[in-house]
């Protein structure tokens, strides 16, 4: 049995790289880009009015002496000007504006009194070089990367796109995914159901779990315990490069998927990981092909499956850094059973200006309802019977 | 001036709750309860097998102190039994499975010994009555709640309105937005710019902020600085819930917008806020109508406004809880110019297993990357100048 990151090495070690593919900066949200986003131009591309107010050149100011000027244009925003300035001359120049080259500074217009053509300026002694100006360039040089490949696009990154008129953008592919969830006691959610019998969540749970990387489905399949139809389910959905399997894989008589999975040349990589809930992990790969994740069919085991082992193989795969987690202090206390590291739903608490994790109140791992309302998982360490108030634990957020 | 809480205290104010709408289950992700989802029978809804072994009666093996049962049936899950258990019966049941009524124990299988018919048990003392099952309804009973109104539709919550059979649920409905982006320095990002020109980011940057909530904008506007079509331009736009302005609010001679919103009948409810960036901020609204925000033209001002203020407006407006912020202590230290609350982008750091934020680096509120690569902004406070390594301090994650 595997310990959780000797299982999730063997899982990234499959992820390799997706290809890319160009998309409209329409449809880039939530992407993640395959290329670095370089500067098409200086930015700011020009020296920029960073005031409303006058420009003029400092050494009629700092040299000649000048405190009374001739107003000889007024410039706004997107205007270029039509004189050139000599000595004793400015022009009224508004916010974001381009700076014309004679001039080198600008004084605010609070500073002014402007009378017909003429301004005139307070005392305010000598004026520096460049003084209220955003000079071309000082933000980013032409050529400098804005972006990196493996950056999600979100919206700062998208609006850069549209500052430097890139309007296509390489990203990486989506994989293609498929979904099982095995069971004969398990219904289509709208089908009516019998005392007996329960309604499919895993694959509702896993689909949109999905949806936070923009990945649709495949296929997605509802199958009973039947070694046949089971085999059908499992070739569709080894033309994806992702099988996701719910059930099925633990030891009871019931229990085909591995043997199926190893039937149609997939080849288990492990079986078994050393945590709770979660134990019945399966992994494995066809040879040049399909990854095969088995997640318990236990509605908690499946989500904590997708999100410590699934989660970092889509970042990797798709060239994402691996998720973030938060390290926190525990609000409360949480007792351990099991020898293994425990994954338990929490909510972010704050309190006093302080940041909290706080145990999400549920009914065991077979609760439905476990999850809903928590902000992530935390985990508790195995080495540990408890955590004591304030221990800072490890939490990965939803 | 405005300071930032009653600032957002106005804003808040104008948050009427939005109507809902019935959704299918297929679109309901990332969309806003709004009604509570209530168990539609006990879950379990059986007393349900949680290991494979073998279910009997414990007053056989309690009171009559048999350890050898004779196997009238295999039970896997979904499937009912067609024998009634006797003196001296037992099934063998595959976890999942609904427990018959007679049975009140189960012995797992790996303390049994099967052959043919018969199966004997390692002498394990009295039987505790439920063992290793599930009772019917011990997570949650038929009508309680499940999730409630203003939760947001995730994974964990759609997964349960299919286990309950809920193909349907009513949802927070999607106000209508448009943005207007003022500027005659301002051209669309495929057209080709002259170097006193600028591209649209703005409203690239709102437009895939508002996807977060799954808004999409009903007009999307670019405008010169022209009263008269910067009029036309807010007339489409009032014709939705919610109009985003970005540019032409400072007091420069070409800034319009104040204007020729009261113009067309939206009043000002304030205009300017004492922060850093974005003090130009303006905020109104058309008498029984339209919510209108006005965002300073500057790209990091734009976004720091729509994270602070019309972020906060639009989970109010939507039935959500206020958006969370994190208090985390803060790597490095923190200078402030400005007499105001300060808002710089930040990204979060783990170092040595405890999380801080660290002031993402970037060339003040003109450059148009300054928020890449950011996780979030955090706050410096106005009292302070400086913060000091490890000071706790808020951060608004993205």
């Amino acid at each position: 049995m595997k310990t959780i990151s000797e299982a999730l090495n063997l899982i990234l070690a499959q992820a390799d790289l997706i290809e890319s593919e160009t998309v409209s900066i329409h449809q880039a949200y939530n992407r993640i880009l395959a290329e670095d986003i370089k500067a098409d131009r200086d930015y700011p591309p020009f020296n920029r009015a960073s005031m409303d107010g006058y420009a003029l050149n400092i050494s009629d100011w700092n040299e000649h002496g000048l405190r009374q000027f001739k107003v000889v244009e007024e410039l706004h925003a997107g205007a270029v000007p039509t004189q050139k300035l000599g000595k004793g001359d400015c022009l009224k120049i508004m916010t974001g504006a381009a700076v014309p080259p004679e001039a080198d500074a600008i004084i605010k217009v609070e500073l002014s009194a402007h009378q017909g053509t003429t301004v005139s300026f307070e005392e305010i002694g000598d004026l520096k070089k460049w003084r209220n100006i955003a000079l071309r360039g000082e933000d980013r040089k032409t050529g400098e990367i804005l972006a990196t490949k493996g950056q999600l696009c979100n919206a700062a990154i998208i609006s850069v796109l549209a500052v430097i008129g890139k309007m296509e953008v390489k990203v990486a592919k989506l994989p293609k995914v498929s979904i099982i969830s095995t069971g004969t006691e398990v219904l289509p959610p709208d089908k009516t159901v019998l005392p007996h019998q329960i309604r499919d969540s895993n694959s509702f749970a896993l689909q949109n779990l999905l949806k936070k990387f923009n990945i649709g489905l495949e296929h997605k399949i509802l199958v009973p315990d039947d070694k046949t139809l089971l085999r059908e389910a499992i070739l569709k959905g080894l033309q994806s490069d992702i099988l996701i399997l719910s059930g099925g894989v633990s030891m009871g008589d019931a229990d085909f998927v591995p043997e199926v999975l190893n039937s149609q040349g997939v080849q288990t990589i492990f079986h078994k990981i050393q945590i709770k809930p979660g134990k019945p992990f399966w992994f494995g790969k066809k040879e040049n092909g399909t990854v095969v994740f088995g997640l318990p069919g236990n509605p908690m085991s499946c989500q904590v499956g997708f999100r410590v082992f699934i989660e970092p193989y889509l970042n990797a795969k798709l060239g994402l850094p691996k998720p973030q987690s938060l390290y926190l202090p525990l609000m409360g206390t949480h007792q351990k059973r099991s020898k293994f590291t425990e994954y338990f739903p929490c909510k972010i608490i704050n309190k006093n200006e302080k940041t909290f994790i706080k145990t999400h109140e549920y009914n065991g791992s077979g609760d439905i309802a476990a999850m809903i309302g928590s902000d992530g998982l935390a985990a508790h360490p195995a080495k540990s019977k408890k955590l004591n108030e304030n221990t800072i634990i490890e939490f990965l957020p939803w």
